[in-house]
């Protein structure tokens, strides 16, 4: 492969979603043999699905049987309902058991997510026979990272990884230096709990236990990274203030993707009508001093900005296991403290303005100090509770059960706002009561 | 180890940066042995570097001494200027050697990441010479996944997979099956790129070129699975509004905190500065129809948060690959749909808010039906713009050689403000001139 034809290929597959099927074609098509197939292994499952599905039955069959079965399980997973029998028929007797078995699992789940073809041993075998039999399996294997030594009701009890077995001596036995403690997930565990388990012990592959403890597969790092791709990516979109997608972006149809956004917006949407009655409520004081008014979007969304920071660090330190449920009492404290510095930055920047206002065009009368009083100690105000309402909602979301991802930038600008109009106006009355009020 | 000791190291190894030093310490003097040493692995980098440091010389050399040398230049990395020395002391004379040439490179390219321990191999030997020669190797290799051959300068020439070793005859020759066109990158490749290639071609492991094409050393995927994490991680800290951490949330320190977060705060405030501008110019409006005040935290926030989906969305597409800059004009198309849907859910929304208004309180007096027609004309023109520039913004700082994350929901909704207010008034004035106005 030249380095053309490579950067070539990288850059079709990574586009690969952005074309209409008809390019699709066209670009498959324009390459060689070889290449066709890294194109169609570099694919996503669904967009595997939508090709395979495409070509004529015989040429179908080349390409899915170049698919270990998990892979293959996906692909069939991503086809549409219609399309999953005529991708499973294309998969030979005993390839066709064992991807049935798999369908079985959910896609989230370490079932969903394992290989069957794994290195097995028999503990009393030596080193010499092992690498012997490992050599006659590993046509059927799907990683020769790590052998498992199962007894004869298939139950594991223990591993050793190739590195082991070659350094050992030619007439030891398996079962006097393998690997008794093993680290292994059961068929349910969900995936996120499967990639933590596997990068906690920088693990090359996971194995998956049935029932008695019974090996069933073996999950490999690979597979880990799509998990840990996706689980961000779901975060991400989520913490963007909509639904996460299933599929890439041009993937995703119109309508799907207007009901992915149009939900959370409309419920914003009723949240900030709630803020526009707190407005309703303080009509009385725009009306008496309106340049109040203009400093409305300013101050709100410092609130909001200050809580996107909040929840957003919050979030992503949760996901990566750094910050527990239980350490939220720390987290408050620390950003307490963090949103009354960020609170009193911003409150400089807010007399300022208005003193710069005010030498310009006179902007704000004679009352110009408590004005400026006013738009700083409402800023410190609404940055605080910003700040610890921003770092405390993923806490709170998670404790009822929801997903702490969900507290959002537009989620937490939305209760800020609330709370920030009310803030804003009852300084003002205070400050300005008898003066201006 | 059983369930339960499994369990407490993982809650351990995950709630470590949470702890003080002194709890630290007690949480890893109470574990078994053998433990401590998963712990001690389990830790990042910075962490590893931390708790080494506080140990008397002999332990630290224990424990330092277990790491490949990719890892413990990692840990050398991660450790205040002062203390490094102490580290690299802790190597055996040809570790040293090594970790000191892997330290010269940058922590983010290729050469920072990788390992110099690959098996290797020459073209004229046998599958079964190249097994017993495996062997002799495999105590000081990182991964025993794919060998690499080489030519007596170093130079790559191809790989075999130990599946195809263990599939072949023994007395084939290895230049005889081996894959000549090999996937690669060189040591300054930055990790994104090389995370991007290894997925792309589902990859155990990439190997790293120096010049003239001799290899240097290999990446291996469980370090791939570290860089997505990262780059996830900074990118999300950026959607929030604020610049990267470079440490998890308790290891960063509060004045450090307070920095990534306070300049992006005070510049969306000075942006926030321009929008109580365009405020002031309509001042006269809001003096004459006080009520158009209720609706503006509103509507601003309404074209924010489409912004924000937007933004989010086109972000991680492109993070992903699956957008790619020149796709700019199909996404602006897309979303100019979507804006104006979305805008016309939110318009109903806001017809019914002032009906709903009107019929409790009349809150809206004889002139209902225009302000229901300016709020909702106002939501349709600031959530189509809203969801237009948050989908352009990112290709914009793209464009431009800045990173798209940084296209975040306050920064989007900071400019929308600005431009939500201009709408909202040009169309109070065009609605209601001559009737309120």
């Amino acid at each position: 492969m030249t380095t053309d034809a490579l950067q070539n290929l990288q850059e079709t597959v990574q586009s690969w979603s952005s074309l209409t099927d008809d390019e699709q074609e066209t670009a498959f098509r324009s390459l060689a043999r070889d290449l066709r197939e890294e194109l169609f292994l570099g694919l996503t499952a669904r967009d595997k699905a939508e090709l395979a599905l495409r070509m004529p039955a015989h040429e179908r069959r080349t390409y899915m049987r170049v698919l270990p079965p998990d892979d293959a399980v996906d692909v069939i997973q991503g086809a549409e309902e219609e399309g999953r029998g005529a991708l499973v028929e294309t998969l030979d007797p005993a390839m066709r058991r064992e991807v049935n078995a798999l369908l079985a699992y959910a896609e989230d789940d370490a079932g969903g997510l394992m290989s069957p073809r794994f290195a097995r041993l028999r503990p009393e075998m030596t080193v010499d026979e092992a690498i012997s039999y490992l050599r006659l399996q590993s046509r059927h294997v799907e990683t020769l990272y790590y052998a498992y030594v199962l007894d004869p009701q298939q139950r594991l009890l223990g591993v050793v990884s190739f590195r082991d077995l070659f350094i050992a001596a030619g007439d030891r036995r398996v079962d006097d230096f393998m690997e008794r403690d093993v680290v292994a997930v059961e068929e349910e565990t969900d995936q996120e709990q499967v990639a933590k388990l596997t990068l906690l012990h920088d693990l090359a592959a996971i194995p998956v236990l049935g029932s008695k403890g019974r090996m069933k597969g073996i999950i490999t790092v690979d597979d880990i990274v799509d998990v840990v791709r996706e689980e961000a990516s779901e975060d991400i979109q989520k913490m963007g203030g909509m639904e996460a997608l299933e599929a890439p972006y041009f993937d995703t149809g119109f309508w799907d993707m207007l009901r992915k956004r149009a939900g959370w917006l409309a419920i914003l949407f009723l949240g900030g009508l709630l803020t526009a009655s707190a407005m309703d409520q303080y009509e009385h004081v725009i009306t008496q001093v309106i340049m109040l008014a203009i400093f409305i979007p300013l101050i709100i969304a410092s609130g909001g900005n200050s809580g996107a920071q909040a929840s957003t660090l919050v979030i992503r330190a949760m996901a990566l296991g750094e910050v527990r449920p239980k350490d939220w009492w720390k987290v408050a404290r620390r950003e307490l403290l963090t949103g009354l510095a960020l609170g009193a930055v911003l409150a400089i920047l807010g007399i300022v303005a208005v003193l710069v206002g005010q030498a310009i065009g006179g902007m704000f009368g004679q009352y110009y100090i408590l004005i400026a009083l006013t738009v700083s100690s409402s800023l410190i105000g609404v940055v605080l509770f910003g700040t610890v309402i921003g770092a405390m909602l993923p806490f709170a979301l998670r404790q009822v059960g929801l997903d702490p991802a969900s507290a959002s930038a537009p989620f937490v600008a939305t209760l800020v706002d609330l709370t920030g109009i009310v803030i804003y106006f009852s300084v003002a009355i205070a400050l300005l009561g008898g003066k201006l009020l």
